[in-house]
């Protein structure tokens, strides 16, 4: 068999370009592929629906290939430990209830098991705005290539309808801050000091729909809040993100 | 159980510099976590050997995230399917021997079994330098932050010592470039023009040591070989990641 | 009607993609969008051939749109007056022989006649690279979007096959430069002193087949053949690009 | 005849600067040269006024001749489809009451109709301010050349005296926003969220006369108002275009 | 004896982390290595507490190495005048009262005091936030490296644990800044005109503790106050972080 | 006492201004405040000479503040150890014949020693160029604000005289290429691999006058004489400091 | 005669720091070079003050040297033509009342004017901050190298005492809006809408002692006030140096 | 008389383009308003030839403004004092031999007489190319706005005609490398090492023409020779500004 050149671009591109199309109107959108919306996206995926994740960078992982000040291990406490073995992350027990996982093992397994859930990446897009109606409800995301605004080009964006829209954004909140400086009725307190015990309780609590069709995840979720933060310990996050996967189930159904 | 930031801080302090300090001599020290990176350090790894991934990005997988003109999809052709299977990498078929696998789940599947198998991985570090001494051999490198680089400050590596280096740094082949530019006897070619069927066909004969301790694989092989490029399709990438981890675990046992 | 966004994603998304899968195999690739490769695109696909321009910038019409030091209009003597006429560029005479155009009406006119000739343009894509094969002809371009190396990404190209390549990138003479240093047997020698007569007159002579499948038109063609510069006067521009589009006819027939 | 290159410079510098003294006071001054800038400009200079288009960059088009997100195809709906049969623009109907048109032929068609109507461009040019004197009303526009707020020089601008000036700058209603931030009696509210059909449905209402010699037209319409975005649709600046250009005549023999 | 290169790497390794674990719990953390901060950290730790200064540059000193105007001299009044002796730091009388120092030597002088009196430095690292648990105390440091904030990576902290906290960075106050930007009960009113007088003989009563667990001392005590400034007179900023030291020594002893 | 704001700015311009004019002729001019540098620094001042160090850089102390990898810790060998006793530099041992020292504390101590042998500083200048005449000597250096070159101000240098000048400028040699540029009978070969053993042995015989009028100490010796590198054990640097200040001593007495 | 550099560097030094020494408390500080500036400057010499202007960039003139957008030409009404006789500047008449006269020949006889009254210029300095006491007055200018604030150098200020200053900063009004910023009980209400009449007519009424001790003139002088801007004519620039210096020079004698 | 800002721009437009348009065949063309260019065009101009002074920055002057090391003084020499006193420069003996003057008269009293001199400016402009055809001499030059390169604009130059082309641009020696560049028998050796007698006194003999219609004069002059460097003393360039113009005479009577 001799390869051809023109072949290998015709099969990328019509395969994404299909997968684009059909997936202009997805069940849910997770926005931000880090922990919370890796975790998110795969546990509703898993449910057979159409799930989308827009990651504006060309990885996914987010802050966590990092680890804490570039040592790339991070800690994972006890009530979420069970979600590290779902994933088939590996750890070692540090102190009673601290475990430590290679960061670099938690998100490639994290995206693994995404990917087979039947999540789809589009990676390198951004989201500009979202699309509100008359219903008052986020039925869609404004998106464009990340490398436009990088190239300060003057291009349209596009749009990607969603029955719901996951912000797992983290810190940024990006959605949810859309929203709000465009006039929705929400507020963004932006996260508190450091407090890692009350950062990664309450985070459950904050993990919500914000807005009709908005559910917030992850540190997006105590960004809102005004909670605390809680640094390289994950287990909020996976549980945040979990939460999150529940809320959009459970509404799907209702 | 409450949370304490301290013991967060410790455990990540402690278990990734007790990682360091145990890493410093490795029987392996593969430069560049792409396809080809990933690959060989797996199937080193998975032979029980001290294997270490020196990354310079905050995440591994190299140009594969961005598939084709940022269409997240590669392809793979026949020869190299097995590779997808073991990885457990899933793929559809184009046209006959064309095979379409989505980009983000090819990385994080392969990060995955280089995590199985062992594989340490520190990323966000750079190679500075290599260490050559009497034996005329490369026997370690010379490594920083990345961030030192960015930030232009002005700090002194350390060094981490290696059996075997494996320069899997794609078409800019970094460390075959530091050696010939110092002196050791090497050309960089640099690579050819676009031709996917002699490059992916030529790639094995070119993955080899050119120097005492120093093996090439990927496009870094063909880039030293002065070969052609073959563009988003990955089978040799694979393939020679492989053949160079066939050429290490042959000359350890030599 | 209710207009609907998601129909609007799919119908740019649908129509585009398609143009680009039927355009991997051109008749004739243009590289560049001013003047010289306007004109040439234009008279070559006003004979039935498929043609595409591909442009690195948001918009075409090269140097020309600014005029002679910002001052919007253009200078084109007798020689090339037919060529105003033809796409309908209007003009007002100065002194005997020279004619002067508004350079937005020249811009916008000749891209018009292009457009009605059948030309696709594929703007905000760069061409990174060639494809040569066994048989030492330039059959394809690997191009990959411009925004990729704006914002520093790390993304593959793909390839777009084309039987004859024309050079129209001015004064960079890109694909020309690109064939020289990789060893291809060219050499570009860079334009030379300012001496618009002589300019003028020569540029017919260097716009010819210098690669096997690569003309070069307009300014690339005096950049390669160490010409002289001529200015903001433009009938030399549309002259060469009428001459590479008889070259590619030609040797089309053949 | 031999080409003179200061005959040439003569040409262009006599030509321009005798077009800019003359155009020094305008019938109408129309900020901006994308979609509904070059409408409004071509529709009214075709009743015989003397129409100056100032262009901050180099080409005229504005975001038109990216599409969506850089696949340079555009949407218009019914309503609009007897403007691009006005100006010449070809299309294709995707379904009921959607066309698809090629981005590149809608700039440049809509371009060449307004120099066809002896619209002027002074392009490079960008608006700093403008001139309100003792009648309240805008009667000029303080321009400089956009490149020396690029290099940071400090040079003074000049004026240039308009009867009726039209924003059609987009998003950013820069004329709008410098007589709000002024002082004048204005609020830009900013763009909405997306709603193609409401945005496209009231553009016609917002486009008026929003300061004594102020007409908005296009994006930058909707922006004063705070009215929804609708992405890569253009019916509705064609439109507005049209509409503002209507204002400004009906002013003018009031 | 011959030379080992991992020996070295293994030194540097095991001792400064070594150092950094043990220092994750402090007794005083000084941020700022100024004039101020080290003249606090140096008596702090003389009294045998366990005291770290954490400087964001590669280099202690701060403003104090360029003198007034790059021209490296520094002035301290007669009430100070102990405090040079005190390090060691030599001077000449200029006129009745004021002694002229060399800054270099000023810098050195008392950073080789502060080492001789056990102090620690963190430098190259940043402080991002404050930990405030329930007791609504400041009790640790969220701390970075600084080269993460300039190579604009995406990693996160760690936690340093500290009883009290002295906010000696200058104009900045970042500390400070950053308790009351999150909703902490402080004010920072910013530097006033210059005024050497007022400003030195200020300085003491602003030295204090402005909330729970933190100190400011140095222009950061004048910046919260809204004290005026004083130029390259020196004496306050020994003093200040004399009285600092006290404070906080009074403090550990209550 | 009240204090006066101009009496402090006459002090430090008069003091400095009356240094800078008293160092218009040096014994010996240093360049470089760096390990090395400063070690000769101190030492040839310590025999009674007009000493003068430039440091282009705010602090002296070069790449001694980041340890290795920005881990503040270096290493210093048996040979060297009595330069750290006769410094003041606290150490503690790690195996036999490794001393590792705090690299903040070693910076200090080394530059308090400087100032007390009588060196000046002259920092935030470059040397720009040097100053030889009909004597084929190099007589002095053309000096000017290192912020010139940042701010890329067009300002004219002055000029210091020196008897002899050493190159202490770490890798960069920067003096030494200056006369390479120029055409001095000079070559710098650009520093070898690692290889920490052969480095800091050979050092001492490449510390030499290479030019005459310059002695190259420090990395600059090992870069002008291509030998190998040695990482963050600094022995060589103070030796090589020491021998440098011996070769200039000895000359001046000749 | 021999020249020597060591002399000329000593020349150099020697004067300018006794000039700089000696200018340290001035009778009037102008702050900004451009034409009210110099105009101030040289009238307020020309009575025997003792008078410094401090200009931020290498060259005085401001923005008058490149005219208008960048046509190097200046305009001047019938009651400002006086002061282009007084100072030399040759002009052409245009229309009945409206002179024209090069831009450079206005810079440099203004400027020439300037030194041959006895008018010291510090270029390349930047105020900072000014001096103020217990009488509420400005007494003082704080400044530092441009050079400094490009650089990002944290480098001390020095204090230049005056019995006045005078903001002549053009839009900017940099000191009123340091007084502004800082508590002073001014307001910068900025320049408004271009017309020119009014600007030029008002222009003198607004010049005048804002706060104890602060003149303002020029440009700077309508921004305070909130007055209309002018563009490139500049007979009122030149009036308000006039009456700036003339309410100096009462006040002095008061 | 009310003063109407459309008269003051037209008066601006018109009376500059009518000199520019005069001006595009020059007598001389003096590339670079620092001393050496000044002095030329003031000599050339002032026996009635039509001079341009083509300037790339906003104001001329070049590096005189800054002094040495950015003291605002300059020394001349006893053989150069009759130029200080013919353009009225003053100035006070230091040492005998050595005058100093201050930075900011000699630059305006050097303009200001080339102004009355009548020397037309064209600042804000630069030399991308020469003229040169059959006679193989340089016959004018290839001008463009500095602006245009400053923001990166791809526009067309415009050329002005000149018999004699003096390259007065300092170090940079601009004109004479595009010559050499291009092919032209020039080499410019560059700038040798800081030695201001040699300097001094080569200069004359090494202004002179160097290519049919060169003529290079102050450090461009020494530039192109290989000559020495000497720093802030200006004599030499002041006498070979005036050479220049003598050769530029004497060949223009031939």
């Amino acid at each position: 068999m001799e390869l051809d050149e023109l072949t290998i671009s015709r099969a990328i591109l019509a395969s994404q370009t299909n997968v684009l199309i059909n997936h202009l109107e997805l069940d849910a959108a997770v926005v931000g592929g880090g922990p919370a919306g890796l975790t998110c996206a795969a546990l509703i995926a898993g449910q057979g629906k159409k799930v989308g994740v827009i990651e504006k960078k060309l990885s996914v992982g987010g802050g966590m290939w990092g680890g804490g000040m570039m040592f790339p291990r991070i800690v994972v406490q006890e009530e979420a430990r069970r979600l590290l073995d779902l994933f088939g992350i590996r750890y070692t027990p540090f102190e009673s209830g601290y475990y430590v996982a290679r960061s670099v093992e938690a998100v490639s397994k994290l995206t693994a098991a995404a990917c087979d859930a039947g999540v789809e990446f589009f990676n390198l897009m951004s989201v500009e705005d979202v699309m509100i109606k008359a219903d008052k409800r986020i039925s869609g995301l404004v998106i464009n290539w990340t490398a436009v605004e990088m190239g300060k080009l003057h291009v349209d964006p596009l749009v990607m309808g969603s029955r719901y829209t996951v912000d797992a954004t983290g810190h940024d909140a990006v959605v949810a801050r859309l929203v709000e400086k465009k006039g929705g009725d929400i507020r963004v307190k932006g996260e508190g000091f450091m407090w890692a015990d009350r950062a990664e309780t309450n985070i459950l609590n904050h993990t919500k729909e914000i807005f009709p069709g908005l559910v917030v995840a992850g540190m997006a979720a105590n960004a809102v809040a005004g909670e605390s933060r809680m640094g390289p310990v994950f287990g909020g996050m996976f549980l945040s993100g979990e939460r999150a996967a529940q809320i959009v189930l459970r509404e799907m159904k209702a």
